[in-house]
């Protein structure tokens, strides 16, 4: 994989994307995610605090765990897309798993671990979408208890 | 609470020893956790790898997960006990949610993310229990490929 983003790329971030229209439709946090490998998409998925009373399953989670129950071989080989910087805990799955790289819709609503991301040597590609981030800041600005629940931060 | 370990502890580390056992009795990988607060357990929980095919509820992340919603100011408050040395996933959960404190059955099976924890100013306790060394490494020789999957290592 090179270290440039693809049209590939674009079609998967969006199919993130809609996983976090889907969630925001039904009340949910607008948070999505995909899992792609190899030109496929192996899991796809948006956070689920609201709709399964999840603490566990945020989007990126949410994605690989509908993937199912992969070897390390395929892990190393994808790409997760997700359309806000992956927390503590999400980056922790993708550090697990030896995901090698991740496309973030925007880190402007939140910034989560990249730092520690970067410091393991996973490519980052951080697209800044104007779309995501007008989402993601309506969605803070209405339902601030729900977020910082989210986020595991006081009021 | 102080840098010190308790007799509740150890009777909340025996719960989540005891995770570990239900798991290994219907064909699971044997690690046990358990989330605490103020004397109480709020969630408890195995590795469901093989019994849901899941790759995200590691035994930590499946005592949280069922512990349900919780608000920033509980988890401060909350000891996570688990059988094994957190992974970079179960460590970057406790990260997460702020959990301050981590008593840990052994680290001589499987090295965690200890160092970012401790980085990060988290109380480790490690027991380095006989029982939970020995079941761990006895499941380790009996099912090397399930290990290695769940931690996403190649064979």
């Amino acid at each position: 994989m090179a270290n440039v983003l693809t049209q590939e790329d674009m079609a998967f971030y969006k199919e993130a994307y809609l996983e976090a229209q889907k969630g925001l439709k039904v009340g949910g946090i607008p948070i999505g995610s995909v899992l792609a490998c190899d030109g496929k998409i192996l899991g796809r998925g948006h956070n689920q605090r609201v709709q399964k009373g999840s603490a566990m399953l945020h989007a990126e989670m949410d994605a690989i765990e509908n993937a199912g129950r992969l070897p390390a071989n395929v892990y190393e080989r994808c790409t997760l897309y997700t359309t806000l910087s992956p927390c503590s805990m999400c980056s922790g799955a993708a550090l697990l798993y030896k995901i090698p790289r991740i496309v973030i819709g925007e880190n402007q609503n939140f910034m989560g671990d990249e730092a520690h991301l970067k410091s393991k040597g996973l490519e980052l590609h951080i697209l800044q979408d104007k779309d995501t981030i007008e989402m993601m800041a309506e969605f803070i600005r209405n339902k601030p208890t729900l977020w910082n629940e989210d986020i595991g931060e006081k009021e």
